[in-house]
């Protein structure tokens, strides 16, 4: 398995490029540059422990959103990621397969809890294992798959004991294909990220949405007050605004696209969602450590060394200061052939 | 084992007690009433996943505060309880003796993890056990033990392969009892509480203080960006000052004393800290009725009828309110007699 790099991490951009002075950009997460306002919160949020009616409030207003049918099919979890930790824990050791390239911290997770964990190229190599993980839409390409072949999927892992985990921590942004409103059934055990679409990953909010008998048992497992007060309060306010989340699906997709041409010069834009793009060049080391010097910090793949990721430039200033170097890249390569 | 119970539950409150029209005072916490303020939080903190960096700055200060020799014996966590609920996992299944009556989370979650729980009623009976599980100072009498009886118990559990578990959620207004300067001993593992001394129990953060094999185990286990952005700004700010921790101790003692002269009269104050106090009276049931008719929520407990558990009152108003329903109280049980 190959070691676990996460964007976002600009102690390790400082560390690679000692000498660059420009402030630094991050383009190296999936993350909205354009978050949701933080909304006033109540001083009990801060103060005082959050009480269960709270969280279920909470867990209620995401439902909705999501199209959830039930709220029992809906646990919130400090950060998808804490429900990437805690979900392998639910299930006795077995054979797990993960469509991969994706995120890395599926495997690592399932392997942790002492799971067998293969990392499936192919849909059919999803086939031998108990337990299936698929990022849909992917990361870092963007592929997803139908509704019909991923209900099946799960219930051919139900039928075994096991589940098929359908991580969908960017179908905010094509909400058209998400399975929520599907929760409750067998064996189907969705991710969803709050941080990502609103712009607020600081905050640690996500939900898991399963059969009723999972969310019980994972919020059994997580404990009581898993979920902060302040979260909660964010939480509510933002994802019952409607208004905010059509108008931000607009605007991240016209960034996407505007995003797009600028990386066409420099390579393939392999695919992604309206929150990254996936870019391919044999020049992907190099233009890395341009963008590098540039104060421009962007995703590589340790096994993909042709792959860079980029995010969404927030203004006018960060899509010129990257416009600048792909350019300049553009030209050197040009030059070199 | 009991049902679990937790304080700070004014849902609970508001359903025990529906023809209550008071605004509902809640004594049922540890939790100090006058919150560290909150200080300024960055933009980053909210938008930005924490980066390593920030979460070991963090820790870093944190030690500085609790006497923690090295930072690599620390690991924050998202509030003591998410500590609670990860330890059991990281030992094989065993026996666990549990030092009681005290929070009942210890127990519930070691027997969720499968292990075998022991409430021991006596410290003769930690001794079968490969984990011990004291709360320290405990709560809820306040009670508390001796650094070389404790040592002692640590080692003898770690030469059986297992460890002495530490709670020190309300050590803060007890530093000379912690033993956070002996991090780092073999079979030592305790836990700190932020929320509860600084008053900001939503935000949910705490500390372990172990061993690094330990704090290593814990991290991964727990996985990336567990702690939230605004709790590692706030805590940074929090910990480190050490004025507002001085004279919030003092603050505490004296409304702890004041508190002590009210319970007196309604029967005995068996201990607590500083932050809270246990009342022994056989009409523990009417009083708790009569608190609750009168918008005044306190911690009862299941095992111990004749016992409930006061958090201070946070200004002159509420101990006013709850001195007249005790008064009133103690009128009653005295003509009753």
């Amino acid at each position: 398995m190959s070691a676990v790099e996460h964007g976002g991490n600009l102690g390790e951009a400082r560390r690679l490029f000692p000498q660059t002075t420009q402030p630094w950009l991050d383009l190296s997460t999936g993350i909205n540059p354009w978050p949701y306002p933080i909304p006033p919160i109540p001083a009990e949020a801060w103060t005082a422990l959050p009480s269960p009616d709270d969280t279920r409030e909470l867990e209620a207003v995401a439902a909705q959103c999501y199209g959830v049918p039930f709220d029992a099919c809906i646990v919130a979890t400090p950060g998808t990621q804490a429900a990437i930790q805690w979900l392998p824990r639910l299930f006795p050791a077995g054979s797990v397969a993960v469509l991969s390239p994706t995120y890395t911290e599926h495997a690592r997770a399932w392997a942790l809890a002492g799971h067998h964990v293969l990392e499936a190229r192919r849909w059919e190599e999803l086939e031998s294992a108990t337990i299936a993980v698929i990022v849909n839409p992917n990361n870092p390409d963007g592929g997803y798959f139908g509704r019909e072949e991923l209900l099946a999927l799960a219930a051919e892992k139900q039928a075994k004991g096991g589940a098929l985990i359908l991580d969908e921590a960017f179908a905010d942004v094509v909400p058209q294909i998400s399975l929520a409103s599907m929760a409750g059934t067998p064996g189907l055990i969705m991710l969803r990220s709050f941080g990502k679409f609103f712009g607020l990953a600081g905050i640690r909010l996500g939900f898991v949405l399963a059969e009723p008998s999972i969310t019980g048992r994972l919020r059994q497992a997580m404990g009581a007050w898993a979920v902060s007060g302040e979260s909660i309060a964010i939480g509510r306010v933002a994802l019952a605004d409607i208004l905010w989340q059509n108008g931000t699906r607009a605007s991240l997709r016209t960034a996407r696209q505007e995003l797009d041409a600028d990386l066409t010069g420099a390579g393939t834009v392999l695919g992604g969602t309206d929150l990254y793009r996936l870019l391919q060049t044999p020049h992907a080391p190099a233009l890395f450590r341009q963008l590098g010097q540039a104060g421009i910090w962007v995703r590589r793949f340790a096994d993909h060394p042709r792959w860079l990721r980029f995010g969404l430039p927030g203004n006018a200033e960060a899509a010129e200061r990257l416009r600048a170097v792909l350019a300049r890249h553009h030209s050197r390569e040009t030059h070199a052939m």
